[in-house]
């Protein structure tokens, strides 16, 4: 239904990969590159020019790569000079600008609007409408939700930008704010509704306005499971994981 | 001006009814059925396929519903599955996805992201940028404003969907939180910026992070009426409601 | 690349300035105005038709204007009856509903949501999705960062529309909500995740929920430079400013 090869434009220095299907009405711009297998949905616009675009007279768009196997949903903005991983997949109407990374596996919800110049790692999962300054830097396993937003300036408007930055395996819940410069270590869970504005270690539970540590993440009993704590989440959540059907410490004893 | 039969794209097995008009760009799916005199503004997506049409090779969409009278703006993508009934409008890019049902007579505003899997009463009232996570069940005459958030996982990441549920005639103001599982009565008032993480009786105002009951709501005076209560609000606000010009009470009444 | 004259749409009632560009799939309805050297990128609308079209037979498009120099990127919404001023610039998907106005060199950044009815000063910073209730006055180089919400019903849902309004200078950092009639003075700092339920004189921080006004912006040194205050920013912050490259006080002296 999707796949009707009817306004679609494709730049001639874009390269297409095997088996790749393109959404009527979507574009893609110079210097793409689309890797195998991978479906980019309708109305999106994939390689969009950077500023300088609007002002330089001899302007070449920067490469862009989406990686393999990758879903692109309906209405998707993704700017040129990004690295997108492998199997990534993406909600509607995500804005991705200039000089992103993501590693492989990362999802990224609805309407989340990534404001470049930042990094992620493997198997990110940021739902809908995050926001994410630029010169933050995501370990792996990261998951966002709604309404989040990454800062970076200490007293705006000023000319410091300050990111943030997320250890492995942490969780960061809806509507928390991160203080720019924060950083969070690995296995952290961020609150919801936190406002962030110290740097905080590993396995900490961090919540309020200003947030503080409260106790360990070891401490959240399973609400599945009678008597063993839900943190670290990766004994007790394996869908999509790399762990999946064989459990995380065998997983990370064969990596 | 936003009707001139320019790139629409009609699936054979969509129905559609009496009057209706349908906008530049605008995309309707297999196994759609859109009401009587119902509008569809330019650049939607009615019936988006659900996300084993990216799997399955056999794939057939579920059947979506508009009902009579309804107005669609630019921009939204409407999954297939869905059901609406009549009288229904929408603000612009607004996202609703598969296995939702709305009564009659409600109103979702821009970029509003209904994850799908819930249910809403008649004449309830989105405003902009709503998220509504799976499983959420809204009652009839429910207002939700700006950048409330309606959450599930009681432990994020996990594989519990807690919805929540909201009774009638409720009001969740602006950034509101509503954690896991919460179950608001009839009549109440949730107050701006509040993360609620348990259940409320019946009328009462409800505010803080975390939140408490405060007081009954009918200790609010009204700003516009002399020595009344503005709560129950039905007695002071009557536009687009089906007491409009007769009065709560009578409406009532003689249903 | 993104200028290839495909599948746009100009009324002949709109009035195209000397060297302006427009994107692939815009549509330009009735009675607008663009200014010279304008660009309006892909997939944009300028014009939309206000609420009474889908009601009124003789239905007759208000006047939009659109100032020089500007820029809309791609999935931007201007409603009719709009006044833009010149060297206007929006980032993506950002909705202007009607009866709004822009001063000179305004921006507005992507996902933003100005709900109509409002007026903003010169040299306006609006970040990423940004929510604008109607009825609200905003000054001159005034910064309002991402989730901030100006409400305006002081009990919702109500009849009443007590908008915002916000001083020359001042700055409403992430996640901040202004409670209905709320008025901010020149030079304030509002925090991130506050909930401004009163109204605040000149030259405070303004914290907290509900915020209070801790101390004088002055106190808050400067992270760039040494033994002084960051605030009144605009001793240091100039970049796109129009004190660049004189210093503040020069400008001033000289206007």
């Amino acid at each position: 239904m999707k796949f009707n090869n009817k306004n679609i434009s494709v730049s001639k220095t874009a390269t297409i990969g095997d088996n790749v299907k393109i959404g009527d009405n979507t574009i893609i711009y110079d210097n793409v590159h689309i890797g195998n297998n991978t479906i980019i949905a309708n109305d999106c616009i994939i390689g969009e020019p950077v500023n300088s675009y609007y002002t330089q007279k001899e302007y070449k768009n920067p490469k862009t790569v989406i990686g393999d196997n990758s879903l692109i949903r309906s209405h998707c903005i993704v700017y040129a000079g990004n690295k997108i991983g492998e199997n990534f997949s993406s909600g509607h109407r995500v804005t991705i600008r200039e000089n992103t990374t993501f590693g492989k596996n990362c999802n990224v919800g609805t309407l989340s609007d990534i404001q470049g110049y930042s990094n992620f790692g493997d198997f990110c999962r940021l739902h809908s409408n995050v926001h994410i300054g630029q010169k933050s830097n995501v370990g792996n396993f990261v998951f966002i939700y709604p309404y989040v937003v990454f800062t970076n300036d200490p007293h705006p408007p000023s000319n410091i930008l300050n990111g943030i930055t997320i250890g492995d395996y942490s969780v960061i819940a809806v509507h928390s704010i991160l203080l720019p410069g924060v950083k969070i270590g690995r296995n952290c869970l961020v609150g919801a509704n936190s406002t962030v504005g110290k740097s905080f270690e590993d396995e900490l539970v961090i919540v309020g306005s200003p947030a503080k540590a409260l106790f360990s993440v070891r401490e959240i009993k399973s609400k599945e499971k009678d008597k063993i704590s839900h943190y670290p989440w990766m004994y007790n959540f394996e869908r999509g994981m790399p762990w999946e059907g064989k459990g995380y410490d065998n997983w990370l004893n064969n990596k």
